[in-house]
């Protein structure tokens, strides 16, 4: 009911600040005899954490990730999963100018209403870094959607800048630091992002996450439809804006011909001849690929003074000190592909409640 | 669980099938003593139901509402409300030929798939028509919010002619069949729209639902975010593809000093100089506007024959006979509103639970 | 959250009061393609309905149930089954007399103090009516379970008359108006209840449901094991007191030695020795039967004045006049079975869901 | 869904092993600007931890509860509150016997059917350790309830030894090692398990738990009722075999006339002449004292030889060598009064929510 949980039968509960002593999360509803240790989770940990490139915060946290819980001799036993990561690198005192002020964009003057109290340091529960938790639960709903179902996501404009996607290749997502599938694009994001962080401002971007090998048959009609639940998972990230599946806004301009899409029987199975539904009919995965795009807004904390009040009902001027990326959108695409993994992960254990 | 509820507080469960006896839904968590009358409910279905211009379904329903539970004496009790609404104009004999055929673009593949059954009478649960449930639901949740929270949806685009933002007018939006709130617009569309009509296509459409009055402080973070229900809400009516909040997929695109909606007072009160967060900051209402916008793709039953596979799996075409939508977009904008209306009821609701 | 929902995975949403129009419930979560059709309710709904004998309710009710939706041709699809029972006996003028009276005993005061709103025809929604819907949900959780799973309840004390547990005849049960599994207890209680009828009185009982042939491995520690599901299950019906699994209360004097249920292999079976745990262990079904028993307070609708208060807070006298049970004990008995059938066939789709 | 979390607003996560690094909980809806400390929770774990006389478990844990998140400066913010308790005098060994082995009355043998797998270390999650999750969450629960909600819990019987509940004395159950009310029931159980404890048997316990001072209103009918809830609550309760509410199981024996509690008016309030109640009509609270019992069995961890079999399906012998309770109902009075606090709270947030 508070919103610090997400899931029905697989499910994560996540708590921690950014500048407490910890965060973590307990993962339930896990499926006993899974093998599961820690690297399984810091591989993934790994790929989101700060201070790799200049294009990242320059909060140096080592995310290592213990399981306190839940397994037994490297197999998951059915009980809870409580994970916890150390905070280590905290600088409580870049925000203490802050604490009375409301950051533009931030979540300072919407949590300030709401509970009445709000823990201004690093933005508390609102910060980016309870993105670890998705990235370690995703690590874990990973093991349960197995070998088969692979999840990769990539990162598809940076400000106004776009992909060419007939350059696409999933090879050169690993090779450059903004996980892009076009290289090209890459060296145009590398001199605009340094512009930008020069300047001191910052840079939105849009993340495309693709799921293959997902089986035919999970969402939950009318409510639950998968593409549903994928829609709030995602939106329920940091700095996101908009959400859209398979042919997404574009659809709203196709003829009800160009739209729907063929099918035809190939070596004894359904094969779709496009993919305008992203994978998703009715709520339900088809079997086709799951593709899903979402907008990631700049960074809010920036180094040019903004208008704003504070809690006495001033009017001041804010500009945020601290650590910051310059486009949190980077690191946006390991989460947006945890998030897709535990949408998943959960479905897939729904599905087999009812249907078997 | 299983897909077919709701809301949390403010929770409702939905049920019927096209071409089955009846329709209807449970409404609980409503609180008590509000004034509640079947018109109240009347109002909103009469808006959405079908057959009123020759750009929606010809399918004729009085779509009249009967309230069986939780009123006494026009007032709510806090028991559950059943709300029924009988199916009249059922002609199940359209439907005989593609009993076994897939339609492209429709739920008819996944259902198959998922629940190893079908009932292929005009969609079954996957028809448009489930929406009369939540226009039902939503007018209930209107009562909730009281008269201080507008929520008012538009069309703002068809194919691929959107409206002129300058021309906006919210007074013409009740004197067009589009819900176009730009009157030239609605102009270009029925010529659009009677020319897809004629071929036997179909068209998508964009709606745009504004709430305004909503009080600073709803959304539940961190996964139950304003932003991220509104998005799985609207994400999970028939047809939807993409859906942004504020300035959305725009975002990518702005400069974090663009981007900030900057604060000052105003007679002593909060006021944002702009609102590309579409009234929501960290997944807390701000007390804006809340604006999003949502894409619907075309109607997936059209007269052109598709390519397709029936359950047997032998290659077929498939065109569909029935009375059908030529852009269901249109009778999606007051979908859209009931929807932001229950999400709006639900956090409301939700908020004072935890924070009084 | 508003209370009218029994269930997670197989999940039914009850609404209706005693004197509108109809009752009925949404049953959610059924598995696709199980045989359903209205005969296989209306069978257990004929156990539980009134007016079968002079030691009930003399309301004249048929409990017809309708199926609107979720099956088709005879299947369940997967869809929520909507069950819908009309009332017919509606007097309720019985009733103006106690319009703003609170009757001792009944909920009359506290739905007052809780909703500020109460309907007093006939207790509303916490009339013992509602229990037909569980009955109702009770029918399909039956066709999860399948023929395996056996539940069946007797009746084993009548005021202060317990039966003989030697006596204990199942098949008895069937053949006397109490469903006592004991003839000579059922002939003492004959007596004993139409001498509480004819003073205006009533009495209390104990009901007690066992499940033969549940599987192992049922239940979900910690909160949600099979004995707490049931525990709560049991005592949200109606005038329930009281709930106990296996020895119960007499736990508490047994030694360690003699409560320890000792296993020995038999026929390559795993056989238990005893049967103190009621089938539970740890919150988990052993595969043992699962043996609880309930008290049922006695109806709190008697002839003889007592003394109260009304809504304007003057002391009063009340007596009800209406249709009542001498002991609603005994209408208890097909509703224990019921609800014990909504939790096995639950937590049947649990564990499915986790363990596979 | 697997089981892990109790309540619905106010909404605890408990995880971790007997033999694991830690145990803890995440609680979750917590209102904001509460005041909270690591001292008031501890309070309470002092209350229910293990070694403090020679009638329980002679586990040394010094129970350190860690505030983790959720507390600025000595106040609730509304996020979640993580709380780790680590696990010091772990002595596994101890256990490396029974490792294959089903202990007769524990729930090694379900968690086995059920999961494939077991931590056998203490019991892993089955252990009573658990509970000390619960007490914590409990502590958290008290602060939302505030001082004008007191509850207290005694125990009242062990083995076949009951309290005189005419020497019920409040301030009797702080000086006795059992919390007994009765003084010379004390003694009486003090020479019982002392010699139950010499033979290396256990003992069974009733304990009582009375609220006072909850408002009137809270309790969501149907399903939700409070006595449900707190019978599902209860009964959740490691070795707890049944719970009854105000007169319980001696209701079946009451007449109509004598259960039905009666009003008066005094000084302007409702007043009830008894309480067969126990606080709660029709699911909702009515103001007065809130009384429930419930019957621990006997510890099942013996001494002395029981038959059993094990993993591989032989016969064999189990006794325990571990350090356990001899009556571990002794310490299920803290537990119990936890479990009562968390109920109250959740519904007292529940009710807001619905009815503000």
């Amino acid at each position: 009911m508070a919103g610090n949980s997400f899931g029905t039968v697989f499910r994560f509960t996540s708590w921690g600040e950014s500048h407490g002593p910890a965060i973590g999360c307990v993962v339930d509803g896990v499926p006993p005899r899974l093998s599961l240790a820690e690297p399984d989770i810091q591989h993934w940990l790994d790929r989101r954490k700060p201070g790799q490139s200049r294009f990242a915060s320059q909060r140096r946290e080592s995310d290592r990730v213990r399981i306190l819980s839940g397994v037994l001799e490297g197999k998951t036993t059915g009980a809870p999963i409580s994970l916890l990561i150390e905070n280590e690198d905290v600088r409580s005192k870049d925000y203490a100018e802050i604490k009375d002020k409301f950051r533009p964009g931030h979540a300072d003057y919407t949590y300030w209403k709401k509970y009445g109290i709000r823990d201004y340091r690093g933005g508390g529960r609102a910060s980016a870094r309870e993105t670890a938790a998705r990235v370690a639960a995703g690590a874990v709903a990973r093991k349960i959607l197995g070998d088969w179902v692979a999840i990769r996501g990539a990162l598809v404009q940076v400000g106004p800048h776009r992909i060419d996607r007939a350059r696409w290749d999933w090879a050169a997502v690993e090779d450059n630091p903004f996980w892009s599938p076009d290289r090209q694009a890459a060296q145009v994001w590398e001199g605009f992002l340094d512009e930008v962080r020069k300047r001191g401002s910052s840079a939105g971007a849009v993340i495309e996450v693709v799921a293959s090998g997902v089986p035919p048959g999970l969402g939950e009609p009318v409510y639950d439809k998968l593409d549903a639940d994928l829609a709030r998972a995602i939106m329920s990230i940091n700095a996101v804006k908009a959400v859209e599946i398979g042919a997404g806004f574009a659809a709203a301009e196709l003829s009800g011909e160009e739209n729907a899409d063929e099918m035809r029987m190939e070596k004894g199975e359904v094969r779709f001849l496009s993919n305008n539904a992203g994978g998703i009919l009715g709520g339900i995965s088809s079997g086709q690929d799951i593709v899903l795009r979402f907008a990631v807004k700049p960074t809010s904390s920036i180094l040019t003074p903004r208008r704003s009040v504070d809690i006495h009902g001033n009017e001041v001027e804010v500009s945020t000190k601290g650590r910051h990326d310059p486009c949190v959108g980077i690191r946006a695409v390991p989460v947006g592909e945890a998030m897709m993994a535990v949408v998943l992960a959960d479905h897939l254990l729904r599905q087999r409640a009812q249907c078997g």
